[in-house]
């Protein structure tokens, strides 16, 4: 059976798996978790999904959670093309700009979170959207050193890797909120390197079936 | 040369460190940042790490950063005892625990985050408290679910993993600030099992050289 991809559209950590299935050419079914209504804490989602966040990859056999693990798994299982270099220094540097994505920049400005500072402490928009460019300016600086380093075309080498994976869905989260990118050149770059491929571009927010239609 | 750990005591992402390279067997020499007076911030420090931020594991030919990363390569790296279980699925439940803490959990807990609360919102202790508690909350009770599911002595089957390494600093920081851990019992236990290992414990915060002496 194909896997079943439970998502959002403008779910980042759900677009990063999006990005990889498409790498891979896996065939994947979608369901949609409307974020906004909270449909994604129904008791249906949290059985399957103890945490209650998307994204979830359903297979045969279990229910993968964590876009970080859900990448691994997805590398390990269909192996072409490899989403890791070769050497375990390589693969730890990998790691280490995905994580810079996906421990330190994402988590910090996810929804559940904004809507905390809002609730808590009263933030209003401004102050929200000032939140969200600080983490991403922290994070973007750390891996503008980075790809200058060890990208070439892609974030890290001459293929795209799970770097590349995380990078893309973050840019797009950054480019939503404003925050200017002509500090981090090698970033940027990489960034649209991989975007222009057909596998990123079909990942796209805008081109899921459970978009907002203008 | 004996690898260079870049930590703080306190720090409970270079605790996980320390705890994956005593399961190991591996000799380190540990360089410590205070975080609380920022020196981790100095550039000489970024000049090792971009991200400027602990732990950091300076090998003969590089500069490892991201704990999670850095448990694979350690994994990777010294094979004995395995961090990991042999099947991608059992792969995929172990990170998907860890990520649970790395990137639920703790970015949103660390102290730049709190700090900011801070200086951004005019947060209190108890409102500081409580945010903490909250996140340590949510992600606790995923976890008691997957542990339950999943654990056997530790939180994945009966041997150590990348899994134990997260949640015994987790659990020591929910300690640390008053959580109560009644709801959560399969987790407590894992962690209780855990901790009580020579490894895990020559790891904890108050035995390190950089300790807090009462």
């Amino acid at each position: 059976m194909t896997p079943t991809l439970h998502g959002y559209w403008r779910s980042t950590a759900a677009y990063r798996v999006r990005i990889a299935l498409a790498l891979k050419r896996v065939d994947y079914t979608q369901v949609t978790h409307d974020l906004r209504t909270g449909a994604h804490r129904e008791p249906g989602f949290r059985a399957l999904n103890p945490q209650a966040l998307v994204p979830a990859l359903e297979t045969d056999d279990a229910v993968l959670t964590q876009s970080p693990s859900i990448l691994e798994w997805i590398d390990e299982t269909y192996p072409d093309p490899p989403l890791l270099p070769a050497d375990a220094q390589g693969r730890a540097v990998v790691r280490a700009m995905a994580a810079t994505i996906a421990c330190d920049i994402h988590p910090v400005n996810n929804l559940r979170i904004l809507n905390a500072l809002r609730s808590e402490f009263g933030a209003d928009d401004a102050a929200v959207n000032r939140w969200i460019a600080r983490w991403i300016g922290e994070g973007f600086a750390a891996l503008e050193v980075m790809i200058a380093r060890h990208g070439s075309r892609f974030a890290f080498g001459a293929t795209p890797t799970i770097a590349d994976c995380h990078l893309v869905p973050q840019v797009y989260s950054a480019e939503r909120f404003g925050v200017d990118l002509t500090p981090y050149p090698h970033l940027k770059a990489a960034a649209d390197t991989a975007r222009a491929l057909p596998a990123f571009a079909a990942a796209h927010p805008d081109r899921q079936p459970d978009a907002d239609r203008p």
